[in-house]
C-alpha cells in the first residue's frame, strides 16, 4: 500500500424530506448565493423546497449555469457574487451547476481570470459552498473536484479544491429524472470506480473489496431501476453509489487511471456527448488497448464482478471487457464512436491535443497521444461488429 | 435506507514514515500535552519519534492511561492540564490512550466531573486532539467514540464526541505487539463490523457489500500475519481494516446491534478481559440466542465470507455461526467464558446490571438482562463441548 492522506470533511445528508434542514445547515449572517441550472428544478419541485427552507433568508439567484458548465457563463456569476459581497453558495442542482458552482467559489476569493484558476489545476482560496444535489452521478457533491468547460476554445479541464460543506441528497429528487440521465449517471459512476480500480490488484484489499463493491451494487440495481425508476430503496442505493463512487474513500493507498475521463472530456468538450456517456464509449476501448498491462486486475474483476471463471488468462481478460462494454450497453448508451457520428477527424484532433500537451496519463504513464489514438480507433467499429 | 447524516473530518494520515509529518499537522502556538500509556512506546521507538518530530516546540507529557482507561487516572490528566492552559492533545498510543484523552478534552473544557460526563454520553466542549495511534483495534483514531472505566465501581460506558483532528498511521509501529494483541486487534475489527452488518439485509447494498469487504480482508490476512507479522502489506491491510471498521464509513442509512460490546465492557469492567477478546466470547452466543432474528442476514454473511450454500436454511445459520467462532478461534482466542474461569456469578452480575439499568439493546431493543443472560449461558460451556 502507497503512503496516503484521506481527509473529506463534507457533512452528507441523506434521505426523504432532508432539503427541509437546510436552515439549520446553513450559517446565519452570510451572504447567500443561490446558483442553479436551466430551469428543471422549477419542474421537479426542488425549487419550491429549497425557497421554502430558505424561509424569509435574505438571498440572490444566480439562474443558467449550463450542462458541462462554461468559464463565459461562470464569469458572470463571479462578477455578480463580488458585486453583492457574496460570502457563502448553495448550488441546487445536479453535477454541472455543483462544479460550476467550485469554480464561482473560487473566482469570488481570487483576483485572477477564472480560466487561469482551471488552467492552474488547483483552487487557491475558496468562499464556503454547499450544494442540494438532484442527479446522481458526477459525486461532486463530496469531492474537491470540478470541471470546467471554455466553449470559445473547446476546451475541458479539471480542478480541485475545496470539499462542499455539506450536500443534501434525496432520493426523491431522482424521481423526474429522463432514462438517459440515469442510464449516463450510472455509467458515470461505474466507470468512476473502475477508474480507481483497473490498475494493478494486491495493493489494498479493502480497497478492492470497496470499489468491487460498488460495481456489484450497480450491476444489480441497474437493471430494475429500468423496471421501478420509482422506487426510493433502488433509487436510494443509486445516489449513494454516485456519491461513493468518487469520494475519496475508495482509493486509499492505490495507483490510478484517469485515462477514461481525461479522453471522455475531449468528447464532450469537441461533441457535446454527455459525461457519463463519453466514458461508456472509451473505457472498453482503454481495456482493449491496456489489456496486458491491466490483465491481472481484469481477471480479478472479471471474476468477482462478472462472475468468470472459465477459459485461459486471454479469454477470460477478454470476457471481463466484453461483459465491460454489454453492461454499458444495457443502461441504453450506445459504446462506439461511429454510432455518434464522431470519425477519425475527432480522433486526430484527440490525439494531437495530447501530444502537444505532452501529457501520459494512466498508472503507467503512457498513456500519450499516440496510445489515446490507438484507443479511439478501437472504439470506432459499430456494435454490430463486436 | 434509512435517513442519515454522516460527516468524518478527521485527517488520516498513513504509512511509512508518516510521525515525521507532526509538525506540518499540529497547529503552532498551541499549549500543548502529549498523553502516553505506560511505555511501550519506549520500548518500540514510536516516543523517539514523536520527540524528534516535535523537535524545539515546547509541550508536557501525561504518562500512565492504562489498558481501559480508567477515570481516576483520566481526572488526574485534566487538573494538570487545566493547570497548564492546555489547549490542545497529542495521544501516542492505542485505543485506549486516545479514549483517555477524548475524555480529558472534554474535561478540560468543562467544570463538571469527567465521570458525569461519560453519564451523560455525549461530551459537551472538547479542546482538539490528534494522535498517533499504535494498535490497530478500536478504530478511535477516526471516530467520535470513547469508552471509559471507573474502577472503583468497576463500570465501563462509552460517550460520544468530536473527533480527531488527525491521526497518523505507520503500519510499522504494529512490528512490536504481541501475537495476543493482534488476535485481540483483529477480533475487535471484525466484530466492529458484525456489529453494523448483522441485522437485516437489503438496507444498503453498499454497506452491505463494504462490511463483507472488511470482513473478507481480515479473515484473509488473518492466518498470513501469524506466519508474516513483520510484512509491510499485510499489517497495512490491517491497520487500515481496524480504521474502516468503525469510523461510520460502513453503517450509513442501516440499522445496527452493539449488544456484543455492551455485554463485552462488562466482562472487561468486571474481570479485566481484553475488550477485543470480550467480543470473541459474547458474538457467537449471541448469534446463537438471536439466531432467528438474525436469520436473513446470517445466510447472506455465511454465503459470502464463508461461502455457505449447501443445506438447509437452518443448517447454513448454524455453520455460519460455527465458523464465526471457528474463526475467533483460530486467531488464538478462546470463545467460551469457562475457559477464562468466568461462571454464573458474573452471569447474573451483568443480568441484573442490565435489568436495574433498564436497557434493551439490539436493532429490535429487545436484549434486555435477560436475553443477556441466555447469550451468556451459552457462551459457557468449554470448547470442547462446540
Amino acid at each position: 500500500m502507497k503512503n496516503f492522506i484521506f481527509q473529506n470533511p463534507t457533512k452528507l445528508v441523506f434521505g426523504k424530506g432532508e432539503i427541509a434542514r437546510l436552515p439549520e445547515l446553513l450559517p446565519d449572517n452570510v451572504n447567500l448565493m443561490v446558483t442553479l441550472g436551466g430551469g428543471s428544478v422549477t419542474r421537479n419541485g426542488v425549487y419550491d423546497q429549497v425557497k421554502a427552507a430558505l424561509g424569509g433568508r435574505r438571498y440572490i439567484e444566480f439562474w443558467g449555469i449550463e450542462p458541462n458548465p462554461r468559464v463565459e457563463t461562470l464569469r458572470r456569476a463571479i462578477q455578480l457574487g463580488k458585486e453583492n459581497q457574496i460570502n457563502y453558495l448553495l448550488a441546487v442542482g445536479g453535477g454541472s451547476v455543483l462544479d460550476g458552482t467550485k469554480l464561482i467559489a473560487a473566482g469570488i476569493a481570487a483576483d485572477e481570470d477564472a480560466w487561469d484558476i482551471v488552467l492552474k489545476g488547483v483552487a487557491g482560496d475558496q468562499i464556503p459552498f454547499a450544494s442540494v444535489m438532484t442527479v446522481p452521478a458526477t459525486g461532486s457533491e463530496m469531492n474537491g473536484a470540478a470541471v470546467i468547460t471554455r466553449e470559445e476554445t473547446k476546451e475541458k479541464y479539471g480542478f480541485g479544491g475545496d470539499y462542499p460543506r455539506f450536500s443534501i441528497l434525496d432520493p426523491q429528487v431522482t424521481y423526474s429524472l429522463s432514462e438517459h440521465q440515469i442510464a449516463c449517471g450510472l455509467a458515470d459512476a461505474y466507470t468512476h470506480v473502475l477508474e480507481q480500480y483497473m490498475t494493478t490488484p494486491g495493493q489494498s484489499r479493502i480497497m478492492d473489496r470497496w470499489a468491487e463493491g460498488v460495481m456489484l451494487s450497480i450491476t444489480e440495481i441497474a437493471p430494475k431501476i429500468k423496471d421501478n425508476p420509482l422506487d426510493y430503496d433502488l433509487m436510494a442505493d443509486y445516489m449513494l453509489a454516485a456519491t461513493l463512487a468518487l469520494n475519496d474513500f475508495i482509493r486509499m493507498g492505490i495507483t490510478q487511471d484517469w485515462t477514461t475521463h481525461q479522453i471522455g472530456h475531449e468528447l464532450t468538450a469537441l461533441h457535446g456527448t454527455t459525461h457519463g456517456h463519453s466514458l461508456a464509449i472509451v473505457m472498453p476501448g482503454l481495456l482493449r488497448v491496456l489489456k496486458d498491462q491491466k490483465k491481472a486486475k481484469l481477471l480479478q474483476y472479471g471474476e468477482r464482478i462478472f462472475g468468470i471463471t472459465a477459459g485461459s488468462d486471454e479469454e477470460r481478460a477478454d470476457k471481463a471487457i466484453e461483459m465491460t462494454e454489454s453492461f454499458y450497453r444495457s443502461l441504453g448508451l450506445t459504446t462506439r464512436l461511429s454510432e455518434e457520428g464522431i470519425g477519425e477527424e475527432t480522433i486526430e484532433t484527440i490525439a494531437s491535443r495530447f501530444n502537444e500537451r505532452g501529457v501520459a496519463f494512466g498508472e503507467n504513464h503512457n498513456v500519450t497521444g499516440d496510445v489515446a489514438r490507438e484507443i479511439l480507433e478501437s472504439c470506432l467499429l459499430s456494435s454490430g461488429h463486436i
